[in-house]
């Protein structure tokens, strides 16, 4: 189940790829079924903030039509920013699901820990499947942009 | 200057308050010109995204048509959360003012500090301006919601 969600993530960051942006891919997964889906749109968008994650949970609130996203997961292929652990306590999500860890801006396990330290009265579980997809896609893209 | 952007950010908490949303508001400023203006709109738009900064940094970004909001400012009638936080330095925003204190949630000076001891690269600064306004629509409004 993690892994078919985790390509689903996947597949969203190929098309950030696709279109020159740094490939990062989300899903909005309750009871089994996707409900939002976003990749990396901030040169698209001219928007800092259309991370992954941000996107996923916008199109996921408006399918359900509802601020609150209790009972949900979000799958990414790489560990959440500062702002998107934040965005996915505000919005209640229940466990994130990451395929890549991010050493130098990651705020779950590597420069922040903010799910397990938490002042908040936010309760989120997480867990890092390594998936080496998420990485690679990462690490080609930055290759062939530091080349040009 | 800065108590008169602080009051446009506090017209922006009134909007809120007038529609029934947590009273927080916040204009982004350059060149001392308001570019961008947002209030709490978490019920309005169904999302629990749209809190004062990110709605005033998304109208900044539409305005200047860029994602990187340099050399701007940010005031905002209340200390930023995690997420908000994390959406200024995603947005390169250089200063932040704030009226009141989030003793519960703000990520400046309460809870966190995480512009004091930035593990990332970003540099943001901050000033908490006190003012009463700021902190006493968002009491009247908890106790008026009480009430009901």
């Amino acid at each position: 189940m993690k892994e078919e969600f985790l390509k689903e993530a996947y597949k969203e960051a190929v098309k950030a790829y696709e279109k020159g942006e740094v490939p990062i891919g989300a899903v909005v997964v309750k009871d089994g079924k996707v409900i939002g889906r976003g990749y990396n749109q901030r040169i698209e968008k001219k928007n800092a903030l259309y991370h992954a994650e941000i996107v996923a949970i916008e199109d996921a609130c408006r399918n359900i039509g509802h601020w609150r996203l209790d009972d949900c997961e979000i799958y990414i292929t790489l560990e959440p920013c500062v702002m998107c652990a934040g965005a996915i306590m505000q919005s209640r999500i229940k466990k994130v699901i990451f395929g890549a860890k991010d050493e130098k801006g990651g705020a779950v396990i590597s420069k922040y820990t903010l799910f397990s330290d938490s002042k908040l009265p936010f309760k989120v579980e997480f867990e890092y499947v390594e998936d080496k997809k998420c990485s690679e896609i990462l690490k080609k893209f930055f290759k062939e942009k530091r080349a040009k």
